[in-house]
């Protein structure tokens, strides 16, 4: 069986160290590790869509920068099909298909809709696309006949609710639909990285996440300004790594390289740590080589995003060829969907020649 | 503005005579008044599925069926277009747009939804997709730009939700949307004809239905087997004709020459009634006179039923080009609500300009 990758962001602003130390980083590797058939990676515009319907120039303005931090990562059109979701209407009609099989208190009970209607102060007011997002989520993955998504731990019940799906339609109309694998990363740290102010998320909302786009200085300050640990008063002090925004950086971004060329007095980031926890390191020193460690990392990204910002059309035109493909490979599925369901009446000539023998007998 | 008329029924079974005096009779007159420029009558198979998923046969063998009954009652394929819900897919996409514009609890409120609910005993079960059908009907309405919805009063609330949803779309993204009117019934007692057991529902479960193609021979046994005053004892009893089926049933069918041609001993309804209602008038009396009334109305209807039965992948091929007309309807809607939403990214040249301006700056 063919191993195909489906993954995807929603287009609501740039991408972040977050997201590449999360998943972009870890989607280029698996790209090129030459161990998929295809990969779709998907900016979710009419998921974006569901919970922010009155500023759709919001989404649409940042199709877009999606799509340069992609390229600027290293994510490869001829290698991966990027795509639009609006762009790929059989999503929509596989989802209403999939809304038959599941139930409301199915939904209701699926805890990352449950927390992220809380997160977004919906209560009674949750607008029926976001409710029933997780259905729509299915769609995408089994449109492409995705066998590995690879998400955070946060997303496997969606991706439960996913095989849920799958294993009801092939259970009720034969089988058809391929059953998705999670594939969680290897390394728990690049899960989720704070905000560079100590809070557990990184949000456009909250200033608090340095850019895959951000010029040299902007990425200065924001390191030169992160939170350590505040009980690390004096340089003597004993100073705690856990939970230590600037250490979970490092581990995130830091390579031993990084330590022979910007601070060659420790042997790597574990000596730095232990000077940390046991006193005499100051937070400046180690925030300048985070810094170093930082702009070593998005100059590289930086320059590429450059480069495709002087080639707009182009981009556009690998989105519309990408959403070209991507159509053709979902059209595929549903036509198997609906021969499966046996809606497909104008195709099904036995349907017709049924319907002929049985009138005549009147 | 073109006057236009969106209706439908779902393919669940054949159409009865509660189906002919409620809405078919009604739609066949609005037809050939004149009155309106384009006429769309869909078979809701799609919205069928909703809470028939288990049994895509059921729907999928009764869609000829409804097809040969809107023949037989005179719908006219040249004036009317006849098509299969499912095959216009630009349905599903914009349903999952208006799905944006709903909240859950507004789902919640709909007394449609609730009563249906009730009645199909789903209780906790409810699947999503018939939780959310008054959505993908408000897609149905406003795809065609319908400005007149012939239903009962029973369906005036999912009408307004339909009107809300495009009072909103309107709002969000600009004049884009035509509201839909209900056109109610002048004629009440056409609203719900009883089953034949006086039943408040016909329904093919309950055995209780008259079909527009049942032969001569079981339109005879039905009449005459039919529930009436069950205090009407004794011929010379009298007998109420209010709830009593046989004469809801000949308020909607006869016609001032049955009188003349079956019963001349009466000049009309209104004296047969009298008669009733005063005792010395027999059950069976007034049956056989119903039985002669439905016979007549039938017949025609039965004899064209059997000559498209002859002609059956005529009826498919009407209900093909039908689904072709309708999609290319729906598409030029659907592409006015995408540029109404800003999101028809290729074809936008001024956002791919902006764009182009906005990162030289860079």
């Amino acid at each position: 069986m063919a191993k195909i990758i489906l993954t995807g962001d929603r287009p609501t602003g740039r991408l972040h160290v977050g997201h590449y130390a999360g998943s972009l980083e870890r989607r280029v590797a698996l790209q090129n590790s030459g161990e998929y058939d295809r990969i779709y990676i998907m900016i979710a515009d009419a998921q974006a869509l569901t919970d922010n319907a009155e500023h759709p120039e919001k989404v649409r303005d940042n199709i877009i920068e999606v799509a340069l931090d992609y390229l600027a990562c290293g994510i490869d059109p001829a290698k991966s099909t990027i795509f639009i979701q609006s762009m790929v209407p059989e999503l929509t009609e596989l989802t209403s298909y999939y809304m038959n099989l599941v139930t409301i208190a199915r939904l209701q009970r699926n805890p990352t809709v449950k927390a992220e209607i809380q997160q977004r102060n919906f209560e009674a007011s949750i607008p029926v696309g976001f409710f029933t997002y997780p259905i729509s989520q299915a769609a995408d993955i089994t449109a492409f006949r995705a066998t590995s998504v690879p998400v955070g731990e946060d997303q496997a019940p969606m991706l439960e609710q996913c095989r849920e799906i799958v294993h009801k339609f092939n259970a009720t109309y034969g089988d058809t639909l391929t059953v998705p694998e999670i594939v969680l990363p290897e390394n728990r740290v690049c899960m989720r990285l704070p905000g560079i102010d100590g809070m557990s998320k990184m949000s456009k909302s909250l200033g608090n996440c340095i850019y895959l786009a951000d010029e040299p200085e902007e990425i200065r300050k924001k390191v030169m300004s992160m939170f350590t640990d505040p009980n690390h008063l004096k340089v003597d002090d004993p100073g705690s790594t856990d939970g230590n925004p600037v250490f979970i950086y490092l581990e995130a971004f830091s390579r031993p390289e990084d330590f022979a060329e910007f601070m060659p007095e420790y042997g790597g980031l574990d000596e730095l740590e232990a000077h940390y926890r046991r006193g005499g390191l100051g937070d400046i020193k180690v925030k300048k080589f985070l810094n170093s460690v930082m702009q070593s990392r998005l100059a590289p990204i930086r320059e590429r995003r450059r480069e495709w910002e002087r080639q707009i059309p182009e981009v556009y035109d690998i989105l519309r060829r990408g959403s070209e493909a991507a159509r053709a490979s979902a059209a595929a599925t549903l036509c198997d969907v609906r021969t499966a369901m046996r809606i497909n009446y104008f195709d099904d000539t036995a349907l017709i020649e049924g319907q002929i023998e049985k009138h005549r007998g009147r």
